[in-house]
Parts: C-alpha cells; sequence; structure tokens
C-alpha cells in the first residue's frame, strides 16, 4: 500500500488547481469532542450540524440571530492531536461585524454560520449556545432542566407567489420549512392563515415561524422575530401565581400572584363545591372568575417584563382537582362526594382561548393541563412529583404540598403513593386571627424568651429583629400587619418550646401572672405577640387560633402516616412545599409535629414546587410524558375511606404528638417534658389514644 | 375420500351429547353471498359482524337502535344449497316486541342482535340496515354516494367509578370504547369533558359517543342518542344554502337559504376586495356578516328539520376563494390582485366556534372547507369535481359553474384543467333591469312566436304557461314578479331564434313596426315580456339587459374556450352547474354560446352541483382524501394573463359566437341566418375579428 501521505501530495498536485475546496481541515467541537474533517472554507455552523453537536440557530445560519456563536481556542492540543492557530479560522465578516454592532458580540466569540474553517481548529461550544442548554437550579439534590420546550421558532425565506404555478401561501412557508428547517408541518392553525399573508409581506418573503411540537404550525411573524416566552400557572385554592418565563433562555422574566377570586365562593375547596351545588350555574360564575383572573395575571406579569402578550406562546396549569376542572369549564360537583370522580385522570391540552385567554395571549398558545393523580390529589401533585422526582431516589421520601387540601406524596424509585388531607387553609395563614398571605408586614420569623416569655421576630420585607436598632423604621416603613403562614408555625413552635401551651394546645393561664404578654380572652388565654402602635394593629395568638393549626396539623400528619403506614418503613427524607413552604424553618415544623419523625437535617422546605413542576413542563416537553407515566403509576389512597385515618387525626393533635416519640427530633431539639403519658411504638398512635382522649373531654 | 355427509353424520352422533351449543347451523347472507358455520344459538349480528357483513349497529347488539334489522328468507335455496325454514330462528324477543312496541318493526323483518340462528338459514340485509348504504343520485352518469361519514355514534355501557381506584370518567368511557367497539379514543375534546359527567350520570352510566374519523371523541349524550346531523353549505357570492342532512341515512332534511349579506359590500367579488382595500379591517366586517348569515341560516334549517343545534356535528363549506377566505376570517385583499396568491390551497378542518357558530351547532362540531383549486378557482370547483367527476371518465367533460365569477373545468381521466372567468351576476339574474332570483313568481320559462313575436311563459311557483286558461289564478296568487337567470337565457334565446335581437345582440327597432311588444327605449329598443296588471309590474328586456349578459356569457365562453384551446380537442359532454343552472335549458344556452359547441344531447344541466359536491363530503370522508388529490393534480389556468383570453372574449359576443360555426348546434337548431359573415374553424375567433369588429365600431 502506498505512503497515504505522498498520494496525497499527489492528489493535491493533481487536483489543487481545480479547487482550493478539496482541502480538508480537521475541526474539534468542546465539551463534546465531536470531530472531523471539513473542506476548507466550510461554515462552522454546517460542520457542527454535520457532525451533530448541539449548536443552537433560529435564522437558520444568517447571521441574525446570534445564538450559534463559538469561541476558537488557540494553541496546541495533544488531547486532540491539534493545533489550532488564529490564521485557521476566517477573519471576521461583513455579517459578524453587523452583528457586533448591533446586538453586540463578546471578545473572543465568533458567530458559526459565518465563520469559515481555514485549518485544522478546536471550537467551543460555550452554554448559551447549545440548544439544549440547562437552566441550574440550585438546590443540588435536583435535577437541572434541559431546555426543549415543546414551541420553537424557525426563520425562514419563502418562495414568492407564482400566478403561473399558483399554490398557497402556506403552502410555500411549509415548503420553506421543510426545506429550510427539515420540518414537515402536518397542520396549521387557523390564527396562522389568519396572519400569514400580511407577516409574509411585511417580512419581504421571510417569516418567523413558531412551530409546536416539530410538526404543528401555530404563528408566525414578519421576518426575523427571537421572542417566545411561556406561562407556568399554579392555580391554588387560596392564591394563583404566574411565572411569565423565557421558553429559550429558561429565565423566568416576572412572577406575578393574586388572591384567587373564588375566595368569595367558599375559603376551602368543598365549601366552593357545595356552592355550585346550591347555586345552579354557579360553577359557571366561578370558572368566569378563576379565568378572568388568570388573564388579569398574564396582562400583568406581561407589563412588567414588558413584552407582548402575542409572544405568550405556550401555557403550563397545575391545581388542585376542583380549580383543574372549574379553569377547564367542568362543573366540579363530582369532587364533592364521594367516589369523587374526576372528568378526566389525563393530561389535557387546550387552546388558550378555549379557558377564556383570547387576546391576553398568542391566539395560537396552547394550555397544557399536568394530569390529575386522584379526584383529591391534583395536578399540583403530579407537579410537585416533576420537580422533587422521587420516582428516581432510592431513598423514601415524603413530600407534603401544604395548601387549603395538603397533597401527599411518598415512596421511592419502587413504589409511589399518593393522598390528600383537608388540612384547611390555617397553615397558608387563613382562619388565623391575625393572619394574613406572605406579603411585606408579615411576620415570618419568631424567637422566644423562654424566661422571660418576650418575644423577637422578623417581618417579611425587613432586615432587622424586633428587638434591633433599625426595627422601628421597619415598623414605620413596611408595618407589623399580621403573620403569614411559616410565622404561624414559628410563633407556636416557640411558645410550645417556652412552655406557653402545653403538647396538648392549651395556652397555660397561670403564666398570666408571670408576663403581660399572656391575657385572658373569655374563658382562654391568648399570647400578644406584637403590640399595637399608632400604625400597626396588636397581634396576638388565640386559643382558637392554636386549636385551627392543630387541627390543620394533624391532618397533615394523619395523610402521611397513613402513607407510611402502606409503606411500611419511616420517612428517610420529608420536603415541604407549598406557598407556605418557602420561608418555614423545618426545625419549627417538625416541633409542631406536621409530618411524621425524620432526620431534621433531611428535613427541607422547597417552597412552591407545583410551581417549579409546571415551569419544568413548560420548558421541557420529554417531562410531559415523564410525568403522565409516573402519575399513572402512582398508587392513590382515598383518606375519607381509610378507617386509620381518624386514628391517625386524633393522635396527631398534640405537639409533636400524643404517642409516637419522635427520636430523631428529640436527639436534634430539647422538647418540653410530656405530660401526657407515652406509648412505645412509632405509629402507634391511634384508637387507643384516641379512646382515651375523648373519655378524658367527656 | 369419505363422503362427507356422513362424516358429519359420525361427527354429530359422537359429540352430540356434549352441548347443544356445539351444533352449528349455516347461515348465508344476501345481498353479499358471505356464509359460515355458527354454533346454534349465535345471534345474528355476531354472525354477521365475524363473517365481516356489512350490517349496522349503533346501539352494540343492545335492542335499542334497530338498525340491525335483518329478513330471513324461507324456503329451498338451492343456488345456496339451504333449506331455510321458520323454525331455523329463534321466536321474536321480548327485545324485540318492546323495540316494534316503541318504535315499530315491519313485517318480516328481525333485530339481528336479538334473533338467534337455530338451523341453516338465509338472511337477507336489506339496504337500510347496511353500515355502508348507499344515497342513490338521480343521474345515472354521476357515481351514489356511499355513506360513510366522518362522525359516527355508538352507545355504550360505562363503568362506575370506585373510589379505591381512582379513575377519570373519561377513561372508563375510553375504555368502554375500546372494549365494546373497539376504538381507541386518542383525543378528547374539552365540550366533552365539560358535559361527560352529567350526560353519565343521567344515562345511568350508559351513553352514546360521538367519534370523529375512528379516533376523536367530539360528543357524548346519555343513554341511548341516534340523531347525528351534517350541514353542506354553499357560500356563494349571491346566495348562501344550507343543507341539512342526516349522517346517517343521507337524507337531506331541510334545505334553505339567503342572499349573500355581502352584496352590500359590492354586487361582484373584485368590489368586495375593494371595499377592504378602501376600508382598513372591512374584511372584519364582512366577515362577521357572512359568519353571521350561515348562524342564521343553521337555526333556520334546524328549526325546520325539527331537530337541536347540538345534533349538527359535521359541516363541510365551498365557495369562490374570496368567500372561502373571510368566511375563514382571512383577509381577501391578496385575491384581488395579481398573483393572486391563496392563504393556503388545502382543505382545512376548523372548529365551527372559530368560524363565529358557537352555539348554532354542537360544541365539538368541526367545519371542513374543500381546498380552493387556485386564487380565482375556489372550492365550490373542487366540490363540482367532486360531484361530477370528470377525472374518472374517458369523454373530455366542460364543466362550467356559473356564478358571479364563473369556475370552470375541463378535462377527462388523463388530464384536468381549471380557470375561472368574471361573468358577473347577470347570468344569476341580478344587473338585469327585471331580473330576480330563482324562487316563486320569476319568469323560468319563455317562449316566442316568431310570427307574431307574442311570448308565452311560465314562473315558478305556477303550472301554466301564460297563454293557458288558468294562468291568470297563477299570476294573482303566485305573481309575475321577474325573470331568474334561467329565464333571462330563455328569453334571449327566443328573441335571438325570432329575429328581435340579432346575431350582434341589437334589438331590432324596425320590429316595432310589426308588434307593440318591441319599445323604443331613449335611443334604444326593449322588449315587453309581460304586461302590468293591478298585481304585477310590467317585464321588459332591455338593450342593456342583452349587453350585460352579451358581455356575461362571453366571459364565459372565453375561458372555456381556453380550456379547450390548451387541451387541443372539443369537448364530448357539457355540464352547467350553478344555481341558475338547475331549471336551464341546455338547447337555449347553446343557442346563446355560452360554451363552445357540443352534441345538444349530451349538454347537461345539473343544478348546484357544488352544493352536492359539499354533500359527499360530508357524507364519505373518503371523498374528502379524493378530492384533494383530485385538486393537487388540477392545472391551474389563470386567465387574466392568458393573451388570448381577450380574443376569445370579443369574439364570443356575438349569438351564439360571431367566428365560431357551432355546427353541432346547428345540425339540432334551426338557427336564423348569419349576418356577420363566418370565417373557417372552429375555434379561430380571436384577434382578427375582434379588430374587424373594432373597426366597424370606430
Amino acid at each position: 500500500m502506498a505512503d497515504p501521505e505522498t498520494v496525497e501530495g499527489e492528489r493535491e498536485e493533481i487536483e489543487g488547481a481545480k479547487a482550493a475546496s478539496a482541502k480538508t481541515a480537521h475541526v474539534v467541537f468542546t465539551p463534546s469532542g465531536k470531530r472531523g474533517d471539513f473542506p476548507v472554507g466550510t461554515p462552522i455552523l454546517q460542520a457542527a450540524r454535520t457532525l451533530g453537536v448541539d449548536l443552537d440557530s433560529v435564522c437558520g445560519g444568517r447571521g441574525i440571530c446570534g445564538r450559534c456563536q463559538v469561541v476558537p481556542g488557540f494553541g496546541d492540543y495533544p488531547k486532540f492531536k491539534v493545533k489550532s492557530q488564529p490564521g485557521c479560522i476566517s477573519d471576521t465578516t461583513k455579517v459578524e461585524a453587523r452583528y457586533a454592532d448591533k446586538r453586540g458580540l463578546k471578545e473572543g466569540r465568533r458567530l458559526g454560520c459565518s465563520a469559515q474553517i481555514l485549518g485544522d481548529l478546536v471550537v467551543d461550544v460555550p452554554p448559551d449556545s447549545q440548544v439544549h442548554r440547562q437552566v441550574v437550579r440550585k438546590r443540588a439534590e435536583v435535577r437541572n432542566i434541559e431546555i426543549d420546550p415543546i414551541v420553537k421558532l424557525h426563520y425562514v425565506e419563502v418562495q414568492e407567489p407564482d400566478m403561473h404555478h399558483p399554490s398557497g401561501d402556506l403552502e410555500r412557508l411549509e415548503t420553506a420549512l421543510q426545506e429550510q428547517w427539515g420540518i414537515t408541518v402536518d397542520r396549521a392553525d387557523l390564527p396562522v392563515l389568519q396572519t400569514l399573508q400580511k407577516s409574509l409581506r411585511q417580512g419581504d418573503w421571510t417569516v418567523t415561524a413558531a412551530v409546536r411540537n416539530g410538526h404543528k404550525l401555530v404563528y408566525t411573524w414578519p421576518g426575523f422575530h427571537d421572542k417566545a416566552f411561556g406561562c407556568a400557572v399554579d392555580i391554588g385554592s387560596t392564591t394563583m401565581s404566574v411565572h411569565l418565563t423565557d421558553l429559550q433562555t429558561g429565565e423566568v422574566v416576572s412572577s406575578v400572584g393574586a388572591m384567587n377570586p373564588q375566595i368569595r365562593f367558599g375559603e376551602d375547596l368543598m365549601s366552593r363545591v357545595s356552592y355550585v351545588m346550591m347555586n345552579p350555574g354557579g360553577d359557571k360564575e366561578m370558572t368566569a372568575a378563576v379565568q378572568e383572573t388568570l388573564g388579569f395575571l398574564l396582562v400583568q406579569a406581561a407589563t412588567e417584563a414588558g413584552i407582548e402578550p402575542n409572544d405568550i406562546l405556550e401555557l403550563t396549569l397545575v391545581g388542585n382537582p376542583i380549580m383543574h376542572h372549574l379553569m377547564l369549564g367542568i362543573d366540579p360537583t363530582e369532587l364533592g362526594w364521594a367516589p369523587f370522580a374526576l372528568a378526566t385522570n389525563e393530561a389535557l391540552r387546550v387552546w388558550a382561548s378555549q379557558i377564556g385567554l383570547d387576546g391576553k395571549v398568542n391566539p395560537g398558545a396552547r394550555a397544557y393541563f399536568l394530569p390529575c393523580v386522584a379526584g383529591h390529589v391534583g395536578a399540583d401533585a403530579a407537579a410537585v412529583v416533576l420537580s422533587e422526582a422521587p420516582q428516581l431516589r432510592d431513598e423514601l421520601t415524603l413530600i407534603v404540598d401544604v395548601g387549603t387540601n395538603a397533597e401527599i406524596v411518598y415512596g421511592d424509585k419502587e413504589r409511589l403513593l399518593a393522598c390528600s388531607s383537608p388540612t384547611g387553609p390555617a397553615l397558608e395563614g387563613a382562619q388565623i386571627s391575625a393572619g394574613q398571605r406572605a406579603a411585606n408586614g408579615a411576620i415570618e420569623r419568631v424567637r422566644i424568651n423562654p424566661e422571660t416569655l418576650e418575644p423577637r421576630f422578623k417581618v417579611i420585607g425587613g432586615d432587622h429583629w424586633s428587638d434591633e436598632e433599625g426595627f422601628a423604621e421597619t415598623a414605620r416603613k413596611v408595618g407589623v400587619t399580621g403573620v403569614c403562614g411559616s410565622g404561624i408555625i414559628e410563633v407556636l413552635a416557640e411558645m410550645y418550646l417556652a412552655g406557653i401551651i402545653d403538647e396538648d394546645g392549651v395556652i397555660d393561664g397561670a403564666l398570666a401572672a408571670k408576663s403581660e404578654r399572656v391575657v385572658a380572652e373569655g374563658r382562654t388565654f391568648s399570647y400578644i405577640l406584637s403590640r399595637p402602635d399608632g400604625k400597626n394593629p396588636e397581634i396576638r395568638v388565640t386559643q382558637a387560633d392554636v386549636r385551627a393549626i392543630q387541627l390543620a396539623k394533624a391532618a397533615l400528619y394523619a395523610g402521611a402516616q397513613l402513607l407510611v403506614d402502606k409503606v411500611g418503613r419511616p420517612p428517610e427524607r420529608v420536603v415541604l412545599a407549598g406557598a407556605f413552604g418557602s420561608h418555614i424553618d423545618p426545625k419549627y415544623a417538625m416541633i409542631l409535629g406536621l409530618v411524621p419523625d425524620c432526620e431534621l437535617d433531611r428535613v427541607q422546605s422547597v417552597g412552591n414546587a407545583a410551581g417549579t413542576g409546571a415551569r419544568i413542563a413548560l420548558l421541557n416537553r420529554k417531562a410531559r410524558d415523564e410525568i403522565r407515566r409516573t402519575v399513572r403509576a402512582i398508587e392513590k389512597i382515598e383518606t375519607a375511606v381509610e378507617p386509620r385515618f381518624q386514628e391517625h387525626f386524633v393522635g396527631a393533635m398534640a405537639f409533636p404528638h400524643k404517642s409516637a416519640p419522635f427520636p430523631k427530633l428529640r436527639a436534634a431539639v430539647q422538647l418540653p417534658e410530656r405530660k401526657i403519658a407515652a406509648k412505645g411504638g412509632e405509629s402507634d398512635d391511634g384508637a387507643e389514644g384516641g379512646r382515651r382522649r375523648r373519655r378524658r373531654r367527656g
């Protein structure tokens, strides 16, 4: 066999004159390590595509979008056996200069579509130039979000119409998408047709097309358009929130929230269902209210972010089953009584216009509802699972999503169970005398001196503790207006630790002699957390407040314990989610016994995990299939028909529990001495205790 | 080989004792001739399904729908080698008795789902029990319509919800459809979800589901529901018509029509496009007008037929490109100037609610738009092709669909061409002094005595000619109110035959001396067709009327001739379609020279073929694919840029034509002697003649 170099040399001599492009160069892309030989003169983007390198482009290589930015590396790369020299890449082109002038181009960066390969080269694709870039989440234990939204933008040049070969503008656009992007459109929305002809002509026969799921044409803009947003929507019973998100970068560009307008139809879910039962057509009223509020929030989010509603192309929605049904215009009556039948337990995709959002978003926008798990366990639970992914973990994880109806998920990669528990809104700060939602002025941190019984606290929006210099200004500027959900947990736990309330939840009236903070109020006592001033009201914790939290936390505990019973092993990890959960200190939640015992450092508050799950489903289309599969496999437990629920509930009224010993908690925190005689057995907190209790009360 | 009968006999002896059901009987179904052996006791429906016999059922064999009616035949059938005896079928069952009592059952008929096979039997499936029954069309030369609508009804029994195994009502319905009908639903509409829970409970866990295209769930009704209708909609420039059709029988249950409300924006299409160009937003006004009128017509059609709007599940729409675009809310401006770009040339399926029909039809109803052929050749032309199917024929067929814009199709199974021609509305009776649409009181038949020049005529809604006894009553009761499109063709042709107008279209003023019917009107003359009485106005044909028809028919002829030129061979068959075309006498159309020469007995008027095409697409889903394929293959000719169009137009102003000799017509009808010297060559009617004509005028 002849020496290949010689042969190569000969070939070059013979063919060299023909075309310089016959010369090839070796190119290595980092971080992928993909490599190959290309004719000199090949644009870097083209080489990347040939090799399947993850290099983005919206404009299809026309130097408009700037998504294909790369960083050529120069030097000796022994690892790749490549010497990469400045001369191995073409000089800055006019296209690049124009782009740099218009939109800026960082030192050392080149546009992959414009820069040509002249010799052996190492090229780095920075994270922001990768199609499948990731949104990094702060918590180490959760997966990053890979950006792969269901709607993508593609810039195309479209053939002009020819009278002699008549064809529709749409069909020529489809041909362009096929030829320039390899996309086969099999369905175009009516709004596309209604605007396409103007788009094409305004864009001088170029448009940017929004393509859904790789085959559905949902909208076009004239010329180059680089804005595509989506909204992750969490419809809570008490609050609704919208996270307006850039579908291309994953960035949340604005977040807005509002009270759920349905509160006027009843604070908890069942009273809303009752409203429908008592008022024929009431469901339509409630549907209109919640759809209107969402529309309002969308406009607010778009305005805050300074974007056009037309650029919102996709929504993902999560919520409990009743809110899910009401948002979809489905009468929720069947969810109000056994057997709690859902209209559907599958994920749903509808037009945004079908849920009253006409004009608030792009006319081609779709709304994707994550699947409900069961009649009492909603799409919010599905979203929490998507965010926390217990189904991928070895350790047994207990997730409680605290809302007006708490949704509880328990399990690991072998098995996942879910149920819900009617906690009521107390843990969110509602039905508490001084309760309020987590907003500026709400007390969120509390410490009580066990000697003096004097409290100190912090409010949302203020930097100082109430006993620090500077708090006076906070009180004046921000105010001290009430107690939010996490604040009420803390104050009760501190009251318990300080001995102001006993494990049975009774405020000790005898302490009135010791502290002016403890005051009689009828036949019971209250604790004055904050004294009134000219501007701010008195904030006290009443015996009724303690009872409300006891009922709520007992329901939460009972539901969780039910799942723990089914699995037969205690949780190795606890995740506290929910609107209240972002600021809660896990320690205090455990002291009050909101959930079964667990190592304190294995208990986390993760905030609005349902909202995060909605955002994952918004940014990554594969996540939708994943959560649908996972939800199908979840074992659904109906607490209402589980006889042990009531037993667990009664036992869990006490702090942290009447009979469960909570050894892991006690190892970490010094709890007050028990007055009620504890029984052995961690989960045996049942009928016996309940009966005893009832006897004692009777 | 052993005698099979003996073997059979032995088997029976051996196995007979085992089970009576092991005994089999031989069943032959007619007309299909399908046959097989079945265990004694098998219901006839089940046997039919096993053999793939075309026997219908909506209720799935529960004795509710009565669609599986069969007629057992008794006697000796040597052809099938079967002796069929009354004892070979079970006695009338309770289910049958109940059905007969409630809905009636013809003598000799049995319900296939209930009657069991007891012995060898011949069973006839009457046409009305066949799934794929046919709608027989009156004209022998067109295909019957096989009923295979895209939406079908299926009755199912659904599992009740179980709290312990929670699942959505929808998912249990889908399971039932899979198990009971073999249907895999892959998509359910939101309206289904919004009503499903009530339907299931009202129907005591039985519902009838409307399934689209075999996989899409569009609606449910409680219990058994046997009504499914569709509407074939023809959106003409001048009139709109709706044919409400039973999707299960193909029967048209009501037909309603209205003037197109867009007439107020301009009588012809181009003036409507001009309106949009001059009035920004004018397209939205026009869209609203046409959508409202369609909604009104749908309500009217449903009311006349006594059906619920909710039972209308599908619409098919045809119309010219401008009306097509306007109905869809697409600005038609681009259709107003070269290159006449369509927004799309493909078929379209949208929700009926997307074209403003919310509440007028079932919320799950879809509107299917047949594809437009080209910028000037609409979905109505596609529908005409579907109805007449020239693409399946050996003979060269010329189809003209006369509307305000005539659409012309020419070809055979080898090749099909299409164009349009701007005839204006004269041929539909508009822009004619006494013109009116084809309604009661309109003159539609005319004869003129060539000696006396006296006319006789008939009006729509009257049985007598105007010179017959009894016409006075018609005139009094029905009225003589104007002339419709076909009437204007007849009166002009008769005037030409009688010598009142010459081949150049001039009313001969010299005849005023001979007849009082010919009167001067300014510098021209008119012909009085009907004298006024106390109730009815005078009806006269003016010189301007003749000119209007000349312009219209010249445009029509020129378009048709253009296509004939392209093919290079004259038509072997002519089809006159259009609202005007149902009553027109082909002879008169030929005498005036509306289309190129053809054997008179090969010229047919077929009425509203576009409407028929829409009805075919409504009743048969395969027809939709067929017409899409056909339309794609049609060669589109743009008359506006064909230089010969103008030449053909000028030549065709004369009756029947200035230079084309029309030998086939002349062989059948004695035409007046020509005043203009004819030139040889059938289609050479062009530039030379035109120049001569202009010189003569100058």
